[in-house]
């Protein structure tokens, strides 16, 4: 990191902390936000004035970019602090190199690693209060960048704003997840931006996840939308399936989110001797292996979760209500990964960078 | 429409106009805007309190839905001054309509009649001074919604705002224009948001377009994402492709835009007697036309440019150029079409509405 950028970031402080209006037992998630955010604007062609500042609202115009054409990307990422008051990041650098894939797919700049880098420790450092200890508990960090530009006809922006912010969580508990697998609505197009963390695929997926709601499931298995025969990922997460004793999940590819989490557990599954395999898994194969017994376990894996189990799928009108099992791949997998993420066991891997 | 709701617009005049700021001769597209702007928030499950009021940016919250998760959805419509300085509207109640269908799409609230119709009329005729009579001159009009709902959950917004900007147009001239005919990229899924004004949409094509631009093309002329033989749409336009005397254009459907303008001018041409055939066109029979010179002409359909002639495609590194061509279907069709706008001639389709 380049001393000289780093010591550039102006800080300015908020009058009061809010940190004691917060229910640090009962946060929602990603409701809460911390005293202040950093933020910097892209203008003439160049990064200027990264600056942390209050949280507050900020104007723009309402033929800015990001309302028309939704130039806008984002980042999911989370801090822990151990029992000794240190914080620490999980894999950052990944969420920054994903950041600036995500930007050249949206035809937006790319942020420098030392505005990204230092802007995410000096501003977690400041509101280091509202980080608290403790399994369970962990920051969850939302680096974004949208179009500032003014002007209704669609073309890349010139300005840009990156901010992040900062919103306290508690262990995501979603209750019993049963999915429905995507027969006809779908998330993302060969040679679309799938693999983009960009906002308008999160959008796109909210009707189709209202329709499955209202049937009572809680997520949709998106599929591969020329076909619909292979398993991809679901709204924020990949998704893992357990065959007999194998762990199955799809490969990464240009309709697929590149997930920090599905490549950690692919590595630890492997290191704890687990036989993964990294190939297309399909709708029939799935269902065939519920009917044979042979489905052991299905979950998702994402940042906000870790992992999250799913108890059942229903495909062409039939619900598969997976077995209860002991030795859970899935349980074990979130358990050493978050006590990796929470500093409770040695990190081997090399995952978490200290602030 | 209801009396009621229409005396509810609140009106608050801008204290000075910006108009004689103003070099009406001289506009880039979707630069320049009114005095006054048409807003309308929906909260706790009502739309509320609709204002008019001077066109300034607004506030936001850095974790507003629309920076995240890109719920956002626009219409694109015209109105045109005649020489009596009355204005006229080209069908709006299909932008109305099909703002409704994307909002749906987008899991957003569906915006009641009046509220769009007589937010637009009462707008258009505050800034009335700023519509232009006259050929080539008309006013651009914005609809759009955005969430505006706080949280970094993904998940549909509870809060909107709906907006009507207004933005006076000269007419759009373009150069030449050269495609490019997507080979790799794609700008929508089967089952996905295509067939909706998402904003997420436009963003998701600035990329690819601006790798055709490097290489000396204005568009690209999107095909289907599982095959890519088939050709669809342009950025912002339907497009057309005229094989000796008969019109092609695809089908609409969830992938490709309901174009007004390309429906209009299916019916005007068949009205005028030409052949219109639509159905799937594929990229093949294109490149057979081309070779042996019965592809007459191509061009694209939309609000901005009305019709936009298109003078070649690339496709597989191998450049097309159509031949020069008298008694172009384009530029008939284009003539026809903006002397009903304009009321030039007399409008027997019924589709011009007085403000
Ligand atoms: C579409 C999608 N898939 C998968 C993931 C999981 O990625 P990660 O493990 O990096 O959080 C996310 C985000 O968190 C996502 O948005
Ligand atoms: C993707 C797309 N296709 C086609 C069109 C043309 O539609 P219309 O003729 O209604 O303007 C537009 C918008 O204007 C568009 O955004």
């Amino acid at each position: 990191m380049s001393a000289t950028l780093t010591n550039k970031i102006e800080i300015i402080k908020a009058t009061s902390s809010k940190i004691n209006e917060v229910d640090f037992e009962n946060l929602s998630f990603g409701a809460v936000f911390t005293d202040h955010l950093f933020e910097c604007d892209y203008k003439n062609g160049e990064w200027q004035n990264p600056v942390i500042k209050p949280y507050k609202p900020f104007l723009l115009d309402p033929s800015a970019k990001v309302f028309h054409y939704g130039q806008a990307i984002f980042e999911g990422m989370k801090a822990y602090k151990d029992d000794q008051n240190a914080i620490w990041l999980f894999r950052p650098d990944e969420n920054y190199k994903r950041f600036n894939n995500s930007a050249v797919r949206m035809a937006m700049p790319e942020v420098p690693e030392v505005i990204f880098m230092d802007g995410l420790n000096q501003l977690l450092d400041l509101d280091q209060a509202w980080v608290k200890p403790g399994a369970g508990n962990s920051m969850y960090i939302r680096p974004f960048m949208i179009a500032t530009g003014d002007g209704v006809i669609a073309n890349p922006s010139d300005d840009y704003k990156f901010m992040i912010i900062l919103s306290p969580a508690k262990s995501y508990y979603s209750g019993e997840v049963k999915v429905l697998i995507a027969e006809h609505f779908s998330r993302a197009a060969n040679g679309g931006i799938g693999a983009a963390k960009a906002a308008g695929n999160y959008a796109a997926q909210f009707y189709p996840t209202t329709l499955a709601n209202k049937q009572g499931y809680q997520q949709v298995i998106w599929t591969d939308d020329a076909t619909h025969t292979k398993l991809e990922e679901a709204g924020t997460m990949n998704v893992f399936f357990r065959i007999n004793d194998t762990l199955l999940t799809a490969p990464v590819s240009e309709r697929i989110l590149d997930g920090i989490t599905r490549k950690s557990l692919i590595e630890m599954a492997k290191k704890e001797g687990i036989t993964v395999d990294v190939r297309p898994v399909l709708v029939s194969e799935l269902v065939e292996a519920a009917q044979n017994g042979s489905l052991k376990e299905i979950f998702g894996a994402g940042t906000a979760a870790v992992v999250n189990p799913i108890i059942g799928f229903s495909y062409k009108e039939v619900y598969h209500e997976l077995p209860k099992i002991e030795n859970s791949f899935a349980l074990q997998l979130k358990e050493k990964l978050t006590n990796i993420q929470h500093k409770l066991s040695e990190d081997t891997f090399g995952w978490t960078v200290k602030v």
